[in-house]
């Protein structure tokens, strides 16, 4: 029998109608004579429930203890989500990673999979058993809770399906699919069907929020089909596929923005080969990720640079870096928590020159500064301030028309 | 150096600001220059939240997925008081019953502890850090989680004193001790300043709720000095200990009461050797434990047989002896829910009859009816209606002037 993996979030089982709800989706799908394994994360706002308790209890608690703290949420809605599943006559079990062998490293907080084992799922489906594994959280090689940071549940679905050969991923959300922008902000935003694993990393990394970044990495290294799609009806939403050469290529997916990062610059640094990746070496080590960065060699020998990281390891990085100031001959660490992101992601960009000036364009008639710039092969993204974020995707979605439906061969006539 | 296990029940640690007053006890007992192994239960409510929770998605819910849900309890409380010892600068480090290794059987929501392995503890220990352990949850050979079972917490404190060779172990509660009854029905009762592992076995086992029956029976076994005190306060409670020869026995310790029991009678058995056995294996079998039990033998060849059990397993019970009636040969069942068990706990009663008929008088004075009765060396109950309770308790504490700290031989001599 074909297995399939099915992830709910925690909008989907805010409520206990909501479990049973989903209960019922599950049993659907078990009924049309797959496999079902479920992944579901924690109820409705439990994770930050905790993390604000654990806040004001030790204003900077040590990582393993948030990650035994906030696991327990994932481990209330698997046992919650299996009872409802056995008071409609159906056999399951529910498991937590622990137990079903999802095997991270110890970065607490925000861990990696390293393996899966498969072995009790496999004997469980087998036992004609609908699996429920609890999202979010594994287990280090020493026995250790970790959780796999914000979002996580949609990896731990996506290895499974991976690890298990599911013939395809379905997360279920509190949106319909992956849209060409925040429906929030661009009402006309247009649902799309089909999205490829490259522009959905795009995306994700550039603040959609609907797929976890790694879960889509997963999906792309093990050609897990995935379909994003709401919990509260039965429409199709979007699939995250493999990039087909036959595949009508939009030139643009999508314009998505992210208010999360702050940028954070170094002043003064000599400029001497080697002193970036100093930089950069010390980041990584203490496990901070850098999105976009730029160096500015200016008054003869010394150089500023500039960075964006996640707000929450904002204070982190400001420590870091305060400890290695002198050592690396910096005069002085900045930072500014009032930007965001905006960017533009879509294959097509590849081969259509002129998407670049077309977004700053758009960005120039609305008045609004450009602040950093980097760019991809499929991307563009920009550092803004922060309340122009809304006017900034609402001018590029109208620039590029991306309510329209439309091939990028048509698209690329109507442009010139 | 010398090692101290204390364990705070749900209501030491109901909100943060407790969690805070928890970690400054810890740390007064671990500046003392002792190793410090702490027990904690489930904030508050947190169990019942869940258990409701469950029983509104699932009437009958599997207990493999109880456990599953309850075990997140002490889970979140491990974390936060890990984190408020950190915060006052103290090294400390928190374990799930699975990571310590507290292994049970898989009677699940009831498991019973089978072995501790201490290595990870001894380790963390020595290293210096408080150790901080969840209560009341196990884990099977398997790697399924159970729970131990009301009060729970208390076991895996006195189980691990045991297995740790502890000095003591500490039993934190929202009470000064043990008394000779319950201060909200008796005002005038009085705190026992000592209690032996007996006497405390037959309060515990007949509704004094101040230590999990099995805790007491693991620290007889193992011989584990226990002191159950305030968490509010600094006063001394009550040590429970060994009986010692040289101990001043009072002939009566208290008078304590069960309101969570029902009465099941089973009509009809034919009187024929091996019928109660069958009963009662049956019952054991589904795991229910039976407290009392009474057998008449009437109406020629047919037996009437009433025991009661916790009311929580009423429901199976009646559900399991409905299976095996006609099998028995009976010809109903029939239950009670609205009865009441008030027992006289004393290790001085061996030696002094005439303390039943003391006990019946004082029931009779107050016009109380004897529904069943039992005995052991140290205990007499009576099961009476449960609105009667109060009176009932008010008056046997007064008969035997419980508020007034006697010795045995002053005793004899008064009631004489």
């Amino acid at each position: 029998m074909s297995i399939v993996v099915q992830k709910f979030g925690g909008t989907s089982v805010t409520a206990e109608e909501n479990i049973i709800n989903v209960a019922r989706k599950v049993i659907k799908t078990r009924s049309s004579g797959k496999d079902v394994v479920v992944v579901v994360s924690a109820m409705g706002k439990t994770t930050n429930t905790l993390l604000e308790m654990a806040h004001r209890i030790n204003p900077n608690p040590y990582k393993r203890e948030l990650d035994m703290l906030t696991s327990t949420g994932e481990q209330v809605s698997i046992a919650l989500l299996t009872m409802a599943i056995q008071a409609q006559g159906y056999d399951a079990i529910s498991f937590t990673g622990n137990q079903v062998g999802i095997l991270t490293d110890n970065a607490y907080t925000k861990a990696k999979i390293i393996d899966i084992k498969k072995d009790r799922i496999l004997k469980e489906l087998s036992d004609g058993k609908i699996v429920v594994v609890a999202g979010f959280q594994g287990v280090t090689e020493d026995g250790e809770i970790t959780t796999l940071g914000r979002g996580g549940s949609d990896t731990t679905a996506v290895a499974l399906a991976a690890a298990l050969k599911a013939e395809y991923c379905e997360i279920f959300t509190d949106v319909d699919g992956v849209f060409t922008a925040d429906p929030n902000v661009v009402p006309e935003a247009r649902k799309l069907h089909v999205v490829s694993y490259e522009e959905m990393l795009e995306m994700s990394s550039s603040g959609a929020k609907v797929l976890q970044l790694r879960s889509v990495e997963f999906g792309r290294m093990y050609k897990v089909l995935i379909h994003v799609r709401s919990t509260f009806n039965d429409e199709q939403g979007t699939w995250v596929i493999e990039e087909d050469e036959r595949m009508e290529k939009a030139i643009i997916s999508g314009v998505t923005y992210d208010k999360n990062q702050a940028k954070v610059t170094i002043y003064g640094l000599p400029d001497v080969p080697g002193i970036a990746a100093r930089v950069f070496q010390t980041l990584a080590d203490a496990n901070i990720n850098v999105d976009m960065i730029i160096q500015n060699v200016s008054k003869g020998e010394h150089s500023d640079i500039s960075f964006t990281v996640d707000k929450e390891d904002l204070n982190q990085t400001l420590e870091v870096m305060g400890k290695v100031q002198n050592d690396l001959g910096a005069t002085s660490v900045d930072f500014d928590k009032d930007i965001a992101k905006v960017s533009l992601v879509g294959a097509g960009m590849r081969t259509n020159p002129g998407v670049a000036a077309s977004m700053f364009t758009a960005l120039a008639e609305s008045k609004i500064n450009i602040e950093m710039i980097s760019t991809s092969p499929i991307k563009i993204s920009c550092v803004i301030r922060r309340d122009e974020v809304e006017k900034a995707i609402k001018s590029i979605h109208q620039k590029f028309e991306l309510q329209k439906d439309m091939r990028s061969d048509e698209y690329v006539k109507r442009m010139k």
